[in-house]
């Protein structure tokens, strides 16, 4: 054996069962507590100090050569790297190619900032690994998770204090369920509004038990639907597909010029479904912030109009019902105690690390309608939370925000909030104010839609001009705006995302829009004004304008 | 004002701009630093030295008592804490009354104690905080998704490395899904093996679109079954009533002696469902590792009687998956790649923290007959991973199982694995020694069942006595095993589960049965013991057999 070959049989990594086991003992000694620390602290600033050198986005690399370097398929028979190892690669050579969420010129998406305590609390939890699915693996977590799900119930319902103190920790009633996110929490509110309608009676097992099939022959059905205006989210039409009534089955209301669900057209909808004594309305779904335009529905009204028809009323509020703790704007999500359920999502104005969503129910006896028990868990009658849940082992979410509103109350919650709304409120203004932007829809909450519009075609749109002329232009400003987002999302400095709308404001079929949303505390107006800048500059120099 | 309202005031926490906006940052300074490694060590090692005192898996109080602690349901305006309190009470006050799933004495579940650096990892997950739903909140992270799911589709499937070359950074293929967990896995693979066989055809849209009723009109079925022994998990029930089939449409087959599906039943179910035209089968369910006793079905047998009859063959591997690893027992798995879809649990035999489930297609293309689009991401084409998963936004799960693997190596984690099957037949082997136990379910993998069954028991069920006393005593014998192993747990030294059996060796109609899972590599034959003297102990003491 030549020196090289004893070099690298010394440094080759074999699997060993002593070091293996010591990785599972917190070590006593305190040199293995140092490097324990050392790791964490490679972690916690590792990530910063690199993000500090590197001011982007992300890396300008290919996707394409990107790829060509994870294409290794066989995993290593003895370990490959150290831990060491692994961490300086995560941080040095996978990070930078990730993306930096974190920053304030990243403002495209419902993914942002967090606050650098939730990174302790999701290592508590990791650290306890607690499975919420039984109070065997679990015991007084489960009793937390109860007391939060009341806490947040109570932020949206507002029920009486006898209300609660009779179900914070009845194992009996339920007001709500952690989930994986909002279209888990989605699908579990229309699973259980399906089975609240399609229900056991006389000699029938319900839905749940019998499926589709036999519960629309028992309940002289052919079809079942959901309504929501066409800004729904798309997780809405995936649940329907889950839940077996067919995605086609969500019905799109049209939406006023606000985005928001067009009363009459519901109304309408409603009672022509009604005549036809064939199809059964599961749920009629409200937005509390469009994924899209922020827009929110007329809940209230929504509320009625299901009362009067006796149709399961589910609020989608994934993204602005932390809204609730803000004194400034909770009036906008007026109505929403009127639900049946509502989806709220942890990951998003929470600012609670990737991913946690919550369901809530007004009434603490519905999820009765999905409860599932096995032999060696989750007996009738225990605290288990797993009996009634679509997820079955899960972590310990409710500990991330029951100590994150201890450590902000609604009231830091709610400084959050009101940044979010009034930095939109000054980017709208801003955006008027440049001839080079059009503001398409203007933020209800902290998200807003615009476009690069040039004052030639504004001016030219603004004349008489005939419809062909109309959409040969906004065909061409829709190359523009896709052209300049990709190359703006590619050069890695900042980050808006796009999509596309049919506002009433522009009459032409489909509009390409720029979408911001703004979360992140450090965004401010200099930053959101410096993207615009960019986008005029990458405009300027795409399609030289002057040529 | 007095001065001990002074003092309360000067300590009242207030929501505060410029503070808030500080924990957005990664603090410059080394002062503020030096805290945050502060609370990282405390998390660290507060925990494990805090566990050290207390060495009993949970604190003696009792569930109502616990519970009467948690009952506020007001939302603090202000802030409660500061963060360090909150890590504080984490630790010393919840953290005791949580349960020690990481102790050596807790054999009675599928959660146990994970290397530190998961840790580590989790946290760096938490810090980076993509969003795998889309490659615009992802990026590498997308591509590394891809990777990891190409290693362990090859780890199960055994394709040629021109198949993987293909597939592995694909972006119109996908070889499988980071999810939830294994509920979330079986509920995804039934999803699709559904959307298979009542696929779209000309002029029918398909069940996704159109729903089960349509669908069962367009295919002439009144009704579509799964088939799983009866030691199937109760999350497959659970899915077949969120898929629109109907829960009581899982045909439960009979099992063998060993617990392993009875070929011969479910060979005579399958052909009396094919004599009758109006019933599809969506899938038979092959168990590689039951709950309950960790049974392995005969999976090439069943493989073959599926593909002779085109029948979707899906693998719940959520327990066994990772014994692939294991060169000594990998054989117990054998027939695994001829398997449809392959459900894989990261939390249980990857020893990966709560929570992270897999799925995994034979077929490349079968996932798009789950897939959905939106507007503003996850458009047709794009490495968007959303594309084809039940969730909306998750976290990085797979960097956690790429680290860990690149840490580990499968000779790693074949030591953990072999250590957990070779431990429990030491164990069998004891409790077949000692007088006072009875061996239910030898151990096929690392699980095994048993109960306590006192020589005067076993002298008189030996004996030629009539079908009435047999089942007293078996009734007398189950109330002493749900009574002992309460009161272990509640004593909160050690915890084996319990769970209720129809076991061939004991004819009587329902026999509960003590449930020992052992994976924590800590767990040895000399704590096993330990827990059957304890067992021994509590009978004694409570059931007085010599009075």
């Amino acid at each position: 054996m030549n020196k090289q070959n004893i070099a690298k049989e010394s440094t080759k990594l074999v699997a060993n069962w002593k070091a293996l086991h010591r990785t599972f003992i917190r070590l006593e000694d305190g040199a293995a507590r140092a490097t324990l620390v050392k790791y964490m602290e490679q972690i916690l600033f590792g990530l910063h100090d690199f993000l500090q050198e590197h001011v982007g986005i992300t890396e300008e690399i290919s996707l394409k050569a990107l790829s060509e370097r994870y294409k290794n398929t066989k995993i290593s028979e003895n370990p490959e790297r150290k831990l060491a190892d692994v961490i300086t690669n995560l941080i040095r050579g996978i990070a930078p190619n990730a993306v930096n969420v974190a920053s304030p010129y990243f403002v495209g998406h419902m993914t942002s900032a967090i606050p650098f305590f939730m990174v302790h609390l999701k290592t508590i939890v990791a650290a306890l690994n607690q499975n919420v699915v039984k109070l065997e693996t679990s015991k007084v977590v489960s009793i937390i998770e109860k007391q939060i799900l009341a806490k947040v119930h109570r932020l949206i319902f507002d029920n009486s204090e006898s209300f609660y103190n009779k179900h914070v920790q009845n194992t009996e009633t339920t007001l709500g369920c952690f989930v994986e996110g909002g279209t888990t929490a989605n699908l579990t509110a229309l699973w259980v509004a399906r089975n609240s309608l399609l229900a056991p009676r006389d000699g029938f097992g319900g839905v749940e038990k019998e499926g589709i099939s036999a519960a629309f022959r028992e309940y002289g059905i052919e079809r079942a639907v959901i309504l929501v205006s066409r800004m729904g989210h798309y997780s809405l039409r995936k649940a329907a597909g889950i839940l077996g009534i067919g995605s086609r089955n969500i019905i799109a209301i049209d939406v006023d010029e606000k985005h928001r669900t067009d009363m009459t057209m519901l109304e309408k909808t409603i009672s022509e479904i009604n005549k036809d004594s064939k199809t059964g309305i599961i749920s009629v779904v409200g937005i509390a912030g469009s994924t899209e335009t922020g827009s929110v529905d007329p809940l209230s009204n929504i509320a009625e109009l299901c009362a009067e028809n006796g149709i399961h009323f589910h609020v989608d509020a994934a993204w602005g019902g932390p809204i609730l703790m803000s004194a400034a704007y909770r009036h906008l999500l007026n109505g929403i105690k009127y639900a049946d359920s509502v989806t709220i999502d942890g990951h998003k104005q929470f600012y609670m690390p990737m991913s946690c969503g919550m369901v809530y129910f007004k009434n603490p006896e519905i999820m009765n309608t999905v409860s599932y028990h096995a032999k060696y868990v989750n007996r009738p009658g225990s605290v288990d939370l797993g009996i009634k849940s679509l997820a079955g082992s899960r972590e310990a979410n409710s500990l991330i925000l029951d100590s994150a509103l201890k450590i902000m109350g609604t009231k830091g919650y709610a400084l959050l909030i009101d940044h979010g709304i009034e930095t939109a409120k000054k980017f709208a203004a801003e955006i008027i104010k440049r001839p080079f932007f059009q503001l398409v829809t203007p933020p209800e909450l902290n998200i807003l839609t615009y476009r690069i519009c040039p004052s030639r075609f504004r001016t030219e749109l603004a004349a008489n001009i005939d419809a062909n002329r109309k959409n040969q232009i906004n065909k061409t400003l829709n190359a523009i705006n896709r052209t300049v987002q990709q190359i703006q999302r590619e050069t890695g400095n900042s980050f808006v995302s796009r999509t596309t709308l049919n506002p009433r404001n522009i009459p032409e079929e489909e509009t390409v829009v720029l979408r911001c949303v703004v979360m992140n505390p450090m965004t401010d107006i200099k930053i959101l004004n410096e993207i615009l800048d960019e986008q005029e500059k990458i405009y300027k120099s795409r399609f030289k304008p002057d040529a």
